[in-house]
């Protein structure tokens, strides 16, 4: 388990106050000794919510127990705990989000349906929950509109840096503001992290056109990268909205256009920040030491680009390579080729670092390897692939594999 | 790069004369040097010919060739060198093909249809046929029956032992013999590696029914190992009976009962020798240093259960655990999970070593983990997974992720 910070890392960014938003973080001695590992966050009454969960079929107990709390739309308060995913700990699983959101519920006087819950770590034991009760009542009493930082290091499992990012966006000649923390990197710890993100705005939107914009939001950023293709049992990304900041109400769903032209610029820069979050998650890869950004043209359709960059980004051969600052286009050729996705040996080009390398099947005559060789050397790495088939585009953020990944995965758990 | 043996390693079976197959291996200098990289194989007039190949969309151009010849169902000889795949090298690569079939051919006094090639090595490298041709008659003059152990080495790469496998197959009271050699482990090599593999029976059996027999061999024995996920473009076996052994005549396809109760045997033990192939090729998986073996039962369907199987034997947090010597079933779990499958969370096992570690949604209650520690610390691992929901089974091998497989991997070409 290593213990500095990637060479990837982003400093932390100003992170203000946000109408309607108070936290906390406590040292709750789950897991880990002498560092906070629970996080409370309280949002203003009224406040909407929405959400995205892990796509595998083995989820966590808190990832059941927020898609039901979901269909309510609404939402009071979320609670995390970090060392404990409540992964596969069946009916004592269940138990310890429900008594866990009954007491939070209490101290915020809502629903037990208003309180979310989320958890990272270890898989398999059941959650102390008699020990996250217990520090509730003192970190609800000492919540704060300035303790973002906390909040997003108490999140951590082996994160080597805390992440968060903020924006402004404008909604009919008002300034809101959305600001998000995340944690993790894919399935990146030694037991099984999980990647978390909660994201919180003063703007009032309507939890139906929230969660339409998550969800559009986290396809083209989280859904976009990969550190090691393991999909975690507990991915959560929840998006509150505090309604605090006033501004002309949002209009209903059934006038899609005026509804949609007011939320541009706020979806935009929802977007732009859960893509920083999602760099950020990446740039802490286990291991990473290089920040891959691959670029499909013309496949013949998106979602097919999709699935060739992602073949691309998850291929082991790619990354070993990209670690050892090697543009070895053989091995992207050969991933384009096993994506299972139409492809044309003879109209495939591959570039690295805006020099195309490869062509018509075959190495491009003349090709100068130095500057190649000169990108591969730096900490981001940018390659190029044109299918040659179609129209269809997507960009895939990954890391390169390295002996740091092997040393914190392959180290036992205890 | 490595040059010890895999602690995998197997030793190389007696390979006895095959009646109508003869052998040769020689330094051609194609790329190593003070080593053998060309090896040619001659087979009786009349061999009949099955082969299956890569999946990859950007197969090499022996692979093309070779489909193009298999159309006529009669081989004389096949050409291998190492060194160089032929891989996205246009229509050099093709023209060292046919320019080589023809070379060959002339030496074997056959059509150039009737020559099999393959290549494995670097890719995007023109292959210097040239060096390849001016080697061909001195190897074809010095060929022989004993020669197995030569033609075995001749095709490694990076391997680092090579792997044979023989066996007694009876034919309606006529016993034949079946010998395969192998290269490879996926797509292990510094620059892509390749997974060859010939294999040679002195029976008579049309090439219709070779094919049908390789194609299912194929299926649950390469087609079920795994060491990185990464399809090469150069995946060949091929498959040459030579007919020189007299057996009753295999009925035609019209008699399907009778022909598949005659070659009941014959099928059986070729799968038996594919599979022992397949294996020794997982044995070599670049740093690899444990053989897993998975075994799910339960599937909604057998094609459910091979994809759940690939997708835990993929997972590089599943080998990497492996590779710590840690039962590490959350992470089985979450494999099992993402594999997009059915799946019930609550209705899965999982075991390690003839022990049950989780079931009904959590661990077994009073779970002894001694035992398992102890399996775990062995050269070979069993997993066994049930889905609870079907009857669907699949077994699949691979082996673990190391240290090793980023020394070879990430070092840089040259």
């Amino acid at each position: 388990m290593t213990s500095t910070v990637s060479p990837l890392a982003v400093p932390l960014p100003e992170l203000p106050p946000l109408a309607g938003v108070r936290l906390g973080a406590t040292a709750a001695g789950i897991r880990y000794q002498g560092r906070t590992d629970l996080v409370m966050i309280t949002v203003a009454t009224g406040s909407t919510v929405a959400g995205v969960f892990t796509s595998n079929k083995c989820p966590g107990a808190p990832v059941d127990w927020c898609r039901a709390a979901l269909k309510g739309g609404k939402a009071r308060m979320v609670v995390i705990n970090a060392g404990n995913a409540n992964v596969f700990t069946g009916k004592a699983g269940r138990d310890a989000c429900a008594a866990t959101a009954k007491a939070a519920a209490e101290l915020a006087a809502c629903p037990p349906k208003q309180v979310f819950v989320a958890s990272t770590g270890v898989i398999g034991e059941v959650l102390p929950h008699q020990k996250l009760i217990a520090a509730l009542p003192a970190l609800h009493a000492n919540l704060g509109e300035d303790n973002w930082e906390a909040a997003a290091r108490g999140i951590m499992t082996t994160d080597t840096f805390p992440k968060a990012a903020t924006r402004v966006a404008n909604i009919a000649g008002t300034d809101v503001r959305i600001t998000g923390i995340a944690k993790g990197s894919g399935m990146i710890a030694p037991d099984m992290a999980t990647m978390l993100c909660f994201v919180f705005t003063d703007a009032a939107i309507p939890a139906d056109a929230l969660q339409a914009m998550l969800s559009k939001g986290v396809d083209s950023s989280f859904n976009c990268t990969t550190v090691d293709s393991d999909t975690s049992t507990s991915d959560t990304v929840l998006l509150f909205a505090t309604g605090q900041t006033k501004h002309p109400r949002i209009p209903s769903a059934d006038n899609a256009v005026a509804r949609g032209r007011m939320l541009a610029d706020f979806s935009q820069k929802l977007n732009d920040l859960l893509l920083d979050l999602a760099l950020q998650v990446t740039r802490d890869g286990e291991g990473a030491q290089k920040l891959v950004c691959i670029n499909v043209t013309g496949a013949r359709s998106g979602p097919s680009a999709k699935r060739i960059a992602m073949t691309v980004a998850n291929s082991p051969l790619v990354k070993t390579a990209i670690a050892g600052e090697d543009a070895n286009w053989g091995r992207i050729v050969m991933a384009v080729g096993k994506a299972g996705e139409p492809a044309d040996r003879d109209k495939l080009s591959i570039g690295v670092g805006g020099v195309w390398m490869a062509k018509d099947g075959g190495v491009v005559p003349g090709y100068d390897e130095a500057p190649v060789t000169a990108h591969m050397k730096g900490k981001e790495v940018s390659i190029a692939i044109d299918v040659g088939l179609g129209r269809g585009k997507a960009t895939v953020w990954t890391c390169d594999l390295t002996h740091g990944y092997i040393d914190i995965n392959g180290s036992y758990r205890s």
